[in-house]
């Protein structure tokens, strides 16, 4: 890999360096909240995983940083003196599997009992849409580190509680979470088989449409 | 949209501010080589004419850095002091259409009868290679600035000219790319309609596989 994403860069990592020590004095249920885990690196290691294998081809997408002031001491090694985070216009994850397009997101939080959708932004949730709009397959993985469980949600079902935010519901309870997505059970190789999830999202799907 | 990419930034727009100076001087055939066309800009245009119109869903990705010092001064603010350029691993466009994933590289050349190969790179041929092993659409968007011509060319086409660089062949010939591409007339809205060849495209390929 020519690119590496420092840690704690973007805003969904801040609490990335806290989570071993919130696991250790937690004494969580499963081991996965204990290693300190770091979400966006296991999703990177799953995505490496599945494209060596060609299973699928999915990336994670650059941060976006709008550059202001490049330097040019030497032809070959351009230094950028400054730039700034910019917001990203679409989720971080996309790319193709067995000819679906997959786009999502990858969210983690410290909670136990729901799942706060100050998480999202609403140009995630529309491009989100705007994806289901082009038969894309638009999803988020879900991440709770104090109780080592993950989750696949769909797009659609993301959105709902979205939209139900103005009733006073900031965010989406484990037990709905448990009943309308597919939760994912940490491995080695890959550390997040999302794409077990998937396969078991579409046969419902298919399902459901006859 | 919220990011900016300041033009001249990556190697392959080099050419753009020359272009519009050669256009003149060599008093090309159309209009489009004479109004100093930034392609990238031309590409962009034509994903929003699209996305607004909800024909597909295609983003260009962020340009790829790799960041090594950041300033907080406030907490609302950090600036990047130190980052550089890194070499990115897919293709710069992807997304989704009517259920097809799309994945794209744009290049351009002001050369008149031949398309240099060195405008890409081995990771992108690779890249659109494993997105047409996962049934995805992978294709370049070639761009004669001096002749003011636009082609669609399949990634397989491109990659069979690709290996016989060995042999010495380091352009694809205009007669080829006009004979294996297909080629787009440059408009207003969308200023390059390259779906409009991808339909074209796809309708030959079912043709083909029966």
């Amino acid at each position: 890999m020519a690119i590496n994403y420092p840690n704690g860069m973007s805003s969904s990592n801040n609490g990335a360096k806290k989570q071993k020590k919130q696991g250790q004095s937690l004494a969580p249920k499963t081991n996965f909240a204990n290693r300190g885990m770091n979400f966006e690196d296991d999703i990177n290691q799953s995505n490496d995983y599945y494209r060596n294998r060609k299973t699928a081809i999915i990336h994670k997408k650059p941060t976006p940083v709008q550059i202001v002031k490049v330097d040019y001491p030497r032809r070959s090694a351009a230094v950028i003196k400054e730039a700034y985070f910019a917001q990203a216009s679409t989720t971080d994850y996309n790319g193709v599997y067995n000819g679906y397009y997959l786009d999502f997101e990858a969210k983690e939080t410290k909670n136990k009992t729901s799942f706060p959708l100050r998480n999202f932004h609403e140009h995630q949730i529309s491009h989100m849409r705007e994806c289901r709009e082009q038969k894309g397959i638009s999803f988020v993985l879900l991440w709770f580190s104090s109780l080592g469980r993950c989750f696949f949600l769909d797009s659609a079902s993301l959105e709902q509680f979205w939209e139900h935010q103005s009733t006073g519901k900031k965010s989406i309870p484990l037990t709905e979470i448990e009943h309308l997505g597919i939760e994912i059970m940490p491995g080695l190789a890959p550390r997040i088989p999302y794409l077990k999830a998937l396969d078991e999202y579409l046969k419902k799907e298919i399902q459901h449409n006859g």
